[in-house]
């Protein structure tokens, strides 16, 4: 039996107001490839379909056309459940239909605790719930944390399960002992959006969704795919691909990663514009890859996103080196430091992130001014 | 052949703030007993499905729940459009999936101007397009109307249609004579929002929706279903109703209306307050209807909506005698007599139409006082 992990398409997602629907839709063509040649038994996508509960209707057609491609043309099962950025209701419009050509889709979390089967493998799907959702579901008033949640989940599943069969674990969660990126929108406040990766011991393997990275656990059975694309800079050193999970009737698995490649890498450079502008670089560089720069410069430049742009036309993001010192300045004199800053100071901070512009002396000065006034103003009160 | 003709569900449509989910479940639920009795060859939903592009996650459930019990456990074929209010593209999705089970469901206008073959009956479906988007599909820069769209896709559908069968024409438009009312949204400005009947002459029966009435036209062959409820007080006295269409295999045809009883109605009552909260009256009264109430009295009163709210739990709507006899003035004077209203005037209709409090003369007063102030200000500038 062999499977295809996938997780994390987010389609209709924006990274710095830019929408990834073309990278997204080249991707996807060739994962659609990648089934073509692997033949594969099913392909099992861990939520976070779309990236939003009302996705552009652009990502709503190409959802629909990569889902097809691949079930009906291709008529390959899919096993899909929904994670923390899809509406568990508007996905879930129509599954009952899907269904008569294998492709199993599990909106909302629900009383049914019966495997999908293919193939000989049981495929228990778990949607994204928040604790009260399944709180109410179970009526159990213990459940408070995402962990509670799943453990309860879990016990129903373990009632019903036939351990000497092959039984794999759909879901999407944080699981403990990840790492977290920018475009990884947090689950909840505090330590209990997390969940331990101990509870999916009765599962061969554990299809997860939600972490962007493949390596984002180590674990022996319970494992991310990562997201399609890089969707932050924070994810710019992931590599982005797929599992091929070869499972044997025991359940030994296997693993092979296939490398999906965007039009257009996401990367971080740096160095002062004159370097960056030099033809010699530029002509070695992928110069439309969205990018995010670390200027060098000291003094002021005008316009630097203009200048830049000139010659890499996708930088979405644009730091000054002020900042880079700002931040390790940060790092160096520890918390108590940054408490301590002058308003003129945290300003100044703010002005560099907002406007990548040079923070000039007579700007200071008037700064200046306008904060003795306010604060004039707020102890006459 | 026998197929039920409905449209204009309007699912998560709201009435002066209050959702009609309820009221849309009971006469569903009703509809679907007619199917399960009536064992019609098809259902044809002639468009509006939803009341907006991004209908509530209820209404999206509501609708999957009721083509689900239709569709697949009462096995009849369906037949829907999308209508001006639907998301063309957000209502396709998973259509190419349906069709396995005989529900056809057409979001966008396309160049596949085939047939749905139920039965020996062609059913041609047009769902509402923008006379741009029709101008667009077929190249033809001579569409700049919905009369000029309707005409040249019709035109399309005659170069393949064959004469001898029987063909059902499935569209949602404004056809010329019909009557409007408030809950219509008017589909284009001016008059280039109509079509001509004529233009169905090669069908057999057109099953129309967007009208919300069924005697919105006159005509042999071309009809409107109406609506599955009534959506606003301009609706109070249409019967709202399923089309049950019986073709015979020359296209000649009979058709029996049966009426959906939705638990609340919608009723426009007058009289003055004393009349409207006599027991007498309350107790011959369907109190739960959703109302749209004129009071007779002259004088004041005080929270006239929260008294009446006592006896009539879900009055909607709550109008003035004095509106109405302003109303008449209106129509008496002219628009001659409007325009020459002092500011006093003017704004004292404004509070009656607002409030539905008494303008009191001490209010009166003061607004007086007000309006003096401002011209002050007005003219010292």
């Amino acid at each position: 039996m062999k499977f295809i992990h996938t997780a994390d398409w987010h389609l209709g997602k924006l990274v710095h107001g830019v929408y990834m629907t073309e990278e997204q839709k080249e991707v996807l063509y060739q994962f659609v490839n990648i089934v073509e040649e692997e033949k594969p038994d099913a392909v099992v996508i861990a939520g976070d379909l779309y990236d939003r509960s009302v996705p552009p209707t652009g990502a709503v057609e190409l959802l629909n056309e990569m889902l097809f491609k691949i079930n009906v043309e291709l008529k390959t099962p899919i096993v899909a459940i929904s994670g923390n950025h899809d509406s568990a209701e508007r996905l879930s419009f129509g599954s009952s239909w899907f269904q008569h050509s294998q492709f199993y889709l599990k909106g909302k979390v629900d009383d049914q605790f019966s495997p999908v089967r293919i193939n000989g493998v049981n495929f228990y799907c778990v949607p994204y719930a928040e604790p009260g959702i399944v709180r109410q579901l179970l009526g159990d008033d213990s459940i408070h944390s995402h962990q509670d949640a799943m453990k309860a989940l879990i016990g129903k599943i373990e009632k019903e399960i036939n351990h000497r069969e092959v039984n794999v674990f759909v879901g999407h969660a944080f699981v403990l002992g990840g790492k977290t990126s920018e475009s990884e929108r947090t689950l909840s406040v505090g330590g209990s959006g997390c969940v331990g990766a101990e509870l999916f011991a009765p599962f061969h393997y554990t299809a997860l969704g939600h972490l962007h990275s493949p390596d984002a656990i180590k674990h022996e059975t319970v494992r991310y795919s990562g997201s399609l694309l890089k969707y932050s800079f924070s994810e710019a050193k992931q590599r982005k691909s797929i599992s091929i999970v070869t499972i044997d009737e025991k359940g030994v698995f296997s693993i092979e990663e296939k490398v999906l490649k965007p039009k257009r890498d996401m990367r971080i450079i740096e160095g002062t514009m004159e370097e960056l502008l030099d033809p010699v670089r530029i002509q070695s560089e992928q110069t439309e890859d969205y990018l995010k720069v670390t200027l060098l410069d000291r003094g002021a430049i005008v316009d630097p996103m203009g200048k830049l742009r000139q010659a890499y036309p996708n930088v979405l993001h644009l730091e000054r080196q002020l900042d880079v010192i700002d931040e390790r300045k940060k790092e160096s004199y520890g918390m108590k430091r940054e408490e301590k800053k002058s308003e003129l100071d945290l300003f100044a901070d703010f002005y560099y992130q907002m406007t990548t512009d040079s923070f000039t002396a007579e700007k200071r000065k008037v700064m200046e001014r306008v904060i003795q006034e306010a604060l004039l103003e707020v102890n006459q009160k």
